[in-house]
C-alpha cells in the first residue's frame, strides 16, 4: 500500500513539481490533487515524457483527483460541469492516475429518496465518463455524527447503505474512497473491512481522532496518523489482508492551520505513517 | 387506446377462456392478469397455436401481467422469487403480452432512503429479465394521501419522482403504471401527461373517485370510469393525443365487494368506459 | 414529420443565420449541420434567450448535429475526441436539438468481429454522454453495394443486424439514422419500416436514387427527392404510419457540385418534398 | 489458489458425495460441475445446512458450474434456456459457488460480426441473471488452431479480442475462464497474464500439451499437468502473482478414454499438480 498525501493537513505547494519533490523527500509514493489544472499545466510545460519522466525518477505517481463535477445541486449545473470532466480525466489519467474521488455528506436538504435516485442517475453518469479514460470513482462515506444532522434530511453513512448504492449506480469502476476517520466515526470494524473485495476499494484516506466520545468527533477536528485513538494498525492490517493495493493518503482536516513550517508538517506525517505502518507489520 | 378489463371490479373468472369470453362479448380488447399459471394452463391445454388462435378469434389480448416477484422485503425472497419470473416472462411473451406491472407503495417501514438504492437495483435486475421475452415494466406510483403515512417512512409517489426513479433505474423497457386514480390523487394534471414519451407509459389504469376533497380519497374506495369525479376524459385525450396506443384497463379496487352479477358489473363497466371514451372524442 | 435540410445538394451558408433563414424560405423546419461551432458562435452572438427566439421566429429547429467523435480508429483518438462531446452536446441541447448522428460504412479494414465489440463499447460510451444532454445517437447503416468490398472486411449494413446491435449497444437512446438510399440499397421494404418502433428511428435522410441496377446505385450519386426510382411515397408513408414524428432531413451526395444557385437548389428541394409528401399523402 | 478437479480426465462419479469425498482424498480443494441438478439432489437429500457441512467437512468447495444456456444457437431456444438460469444459480450459490462458466469457439457458422452483436447481448443478459446470486461468468477463450477454421467464418480467440469483448459486454461480473492449454495454443506468455487484473479470472483451467508444434496442438488431446510442454510453473506462478486467489481446476479433454482406474487418475492428476505447484514454488 503506497504512502501518499494530500495538501490537507500540509499546506499548499507553488507547483504540482514542488509538491512531488517534497512527497518524495519524505517517502510518500503518491500525491492527491483537487486541482487537474496543475496536472495539465505541468504536462503543458515538460511535456507527457517529460512529466512521466519527473514523475518515476520521484517515485511518485499522482494518487487521486477530485471529483470536478458538482453532482449535488440544479441539473444545469451538473450538465454544464460535465463538460470538462472528460478533459480532466483524460489528462489524469495520462499521468497514470486512475482515482477519482468525491465525498457523500450524511445529511440533505432535498428530499433525501428522490435525491438517492438523482445522484445514483448522475454518479452513474460521472463513472460512464470515467471510465472511458480508466478512471474509478471513489465515493467516501461520511461518519461524523453532527453531519447527520447537519442539513434537513438524513441520507446515509455507513458501509452497507454504500456497497447497496454501488449496486444501485450499477457501473464496476465506482468503489469507495475509504477513510479512516469515517470508518471510526461510523462505527465499522475490521470485520466490516473483511466483507470487502479490494476492487471495491479505490482510494484510502489516513488519519486520526481525538479522545472524545466516538459520537463526538469533529469532521474538520483530525490528528495525524498514530495520533489519535483510531485502531490504525488494525485498519491498515485488514486493507493489506484483504489485497488492497493502492494508495493510502493522509487527509488532515482540522479548524485550525496545524503549527510549524511545512517541512514540519511533513515529517510529523511521515512519522505519523512509520509508526502506524509499523504497528500493522507493513515495515 | 384499447379497452381493458382486471378482476378488480368484476370479480373472478373460471377459466381464462371464460374471462376472454366475457371482456371481448362487452367489447374489451385486452384482460390483466395477477395469474400466470393460468396463461401456462391456457397454452397447455390448446397448444400455443390453439390459444393464440382462441385471443384473435375474441379479438382480446393479454395487457398486463402482475409481477411476481416481491421486491419490497428481504433479499432471499426477491433471489428466490426471481428464479420463476422468466418463465412467467416467456409465456406471457409467446401470448403477446408485452406489460408486466407492479405498484410501489408512498412510504415504508424500510429506510426509506437505502431502500431506494435497494428497489433501484432489484427493479433493474427485473427489468433485465422482463426485457430478455421483450415484456417492459410498468410501475404503478400511488397517490392517495392516507397511504403516505401508513408505514414508517414516506417514499414517492409523484410523477417526476418516478422519472428520475427511471433514469436510476437505467433500463430502457421500464415506464409507468399510469393509473387514473393515482394521477388525482397526485394531484397531476394534463401537462404532467404531455410531458411524457409514450414509450414512457407501459399501461394504463381507468377507475374513478369518489366527490370527496383529494386528500380524503381512499385507495380502496374507487368508483366505475364515469361515475365520478376525475376528469378521464381530459386523461383519456391527453394520452392519446401524446401517442399512447396501449391498453386502458379498468382495475376498481373497493372495500365490498360491489353489487349486482359479473355481467351488472361488465355492463357497468362498459357502459363507464364508452361515457368517458365518447367525452375524450375517441369513439 | 418536419422536413429538413443539410448543406449536402444545397451549399454551405455565410453563417447560421443565413442558414437558418433560407430553410425557413423555403418551407423547412430544420437544419442539419455538422459543425458545433457554429451553433456555439450562434448562442454566443445572440445570447441563448436571443438564439432560441431566433429559432423560433423561423419555425426551424436543428435537426441534427454529425457526431464529433472518431469512434473508428485508435483508442487514443476516440479518447481524445470524446473530451469536446459534452460540451458540444449542451450546445446542441440549449437549441433544443436532440439527435446527433454518425453513419457505419459497411466494410472495414480492421478485424470485423473484434472491432464490433470495440465499436459497440465506444458507441455505448458516447451515447451515455449523449444522453446526459438529452441527445439521441442516430446510426447510420449505409446500403451501396460497392462500399461493402471498398475495405478489406464486410461489417454490417441490414436493418436487422443494427438491430441486433443496438441491443449490444445496450442504450435506450441509441437508434437509426434511417436514410430512404440505404433503405433501397440495402433491399429492405415497408415491412421493414413497419417493425420499427417510432423511438426506434432519431432522424431520417431522404434522397433518391438513379435508374440503375440497385447493385449499381453509388453512394455520392444521388438524386433530389422525386427525381429517381425510389418509392419514397411508401417510404414516408410508412414512416408516419408507424408513429415517426422527427426530421426528415434532405441529405444529396453527388460527385459534382450540382448545377444552379443556391436558391435554384433549395427550390429544387423543397419542390422535390412537396412532391413525395403529397405522393405519400401528407400534405 | 485452491487446487480442483473436473470429470474430464477423472471420469464421472456415482454421487456428488463421492465426487466431493475424492476430491478431498486426493487433496483437491474444489469440484467443477455440468450438472447443476447434482447439487439441487444433494441439497435436496441432506438439506442446505448438511451439504454445506459436509463441503466443509472435506474441505471442498464447489468451483464452477457450467453454464446451462445454449447461448450460440437461435434466440427461442436462449429464451427457453435462460428460464432455468436463475434456479441454478440460486442452488449454485447456496452452496458457496461463485462461478460459471461456458466456452467460447473460435469460429462459427453464423454471420461472426452479427453474431458477435447478438452474442454480446446474450452473454450480458446471462451475466445480469448470474449477478443476482453472485455468480461470475468466466467465458473460456478457446486457442487450438484447428478449431479456428472448424467452421465457417472465424470468430476470436485471444486475449485481447476477449478483454475489448468483455467492455463491449459491460458487465463486472463477467471474466475471463483462463484455461493454461488455451493460453498456450493461442501463443500468449506471462506478459499477457501480467497484464490482468486477478477480478478480471473468474475460474482457471490446468492441463498440459503434447511435444507437437504448438500449431498442431489438438484441443482434444491434452495431458495431464506437468507431463507436457507447456510452462505451468511460469502460468501459476504469475496467476500468483497478479493476485488471483480463486480455483485452479484440471480439465484433461482427451480423444480416449485416459487409462487406468478412477484412484489412477485421480493419483496422477494429484502428482501432476505437486509437480507444477512446487515447481512455481507454490508449495
Amino acid at each position: 500500500m503506497i504512502k501518499g498525501i494530500s495538501t490537507a493537513g500540509i499546506g499548499g505547494f507553488a507547483s504540482l513539481e514542488d509538491y512531488i519533490k517534497k512527497a518524495s523527500q519524505y517517502g510518500f509514493g503518491a500525491v492527491d490533487t483537487n486541482n487537474v489544472g496543475e496536472l495539465r499545466k505541468f504536462i503543458g510545460e515538460r511535456g507527457l515524457e517529460g512529466a512521466l519522466a519527473f514523475l518515476q525518477e520521484h517515485n511518485v505517481r499522482i494518487g487521486s483527483i477530485g471529483l470536478p463535477v458538482e453532482w449535488r445541486q440544479d441539473e444545469a449545473r451538473f450538465r454544464s460541469d460535465l463538460t470538462k470532466l472528460a478533459a480532466d480525466a483524460e489528462a489524469a489519467a495520462q499521468l497514470g492516475c486512475t482515482a477519482c474521488c468525491t465525498y457523500v455528506l450524511p445529511s440533505t436538504d432535498h428530499d433525501a429518496v428522490r435525491f438517492m435516485a438523482v445522484a445514483t442517475r448522475r454518479l452513474r453518469q460521472v463513472a460512464q465518463v470515467l471510465g472511458v479514460y480508466g478512471l474509478r470513482l471513489g465515493l467516501e462515506h461520511v461518519g461524523p455524527h453532527h453531519l447527520r444532522t447537519a442539513w434537513k434530511n438524513p441520507f446515509i453513512w455507513d458501509q452497507d447503505s454504500f456497497l447497496d448504492w454501488f449496486e444501485a449506480i450499477g457501473e464496476k469502476n465506482v468503489g469507495f474512497l475509504y477513510d479512516a476517520y469515517h470508518w471510526y466515526t461510523s462505527e465499522a470494524n475490521v470485520e466490516d473491512i473483511r466483507r470487502l473485495k479490494p476492487e471495491q476499494i479505490v482510494h484510502v484516506h489516513l488519519n486520526d481522532a481525538k479522545p472524545v466520545p466516538v459520537a463526538d468527533a469533529l469532521d474538520n477536528d483530525r490528528l495525524y496518523p498514530g495520533e489519535g485513538v483510531i485502531d490504525l494498525a488494525a485498519f491498515l492490517r485488514t486493507l493489506k489482508e484483504i489485497g488492497y493495493k493502492g494508495v493510502v493518503a493522509q487527509e488532515i482536516l482540522t479548524k485550525e492551520k496545524p503549527e510549524g513550517s511545512q517541512d514540519d508538517l511533513l515529517r510529523r506525517s511521515a512519522d505519523g505513517f512509520a509508526k502506524v505502518y509499523q504497528a500493522a507489520g507493513l515495515e
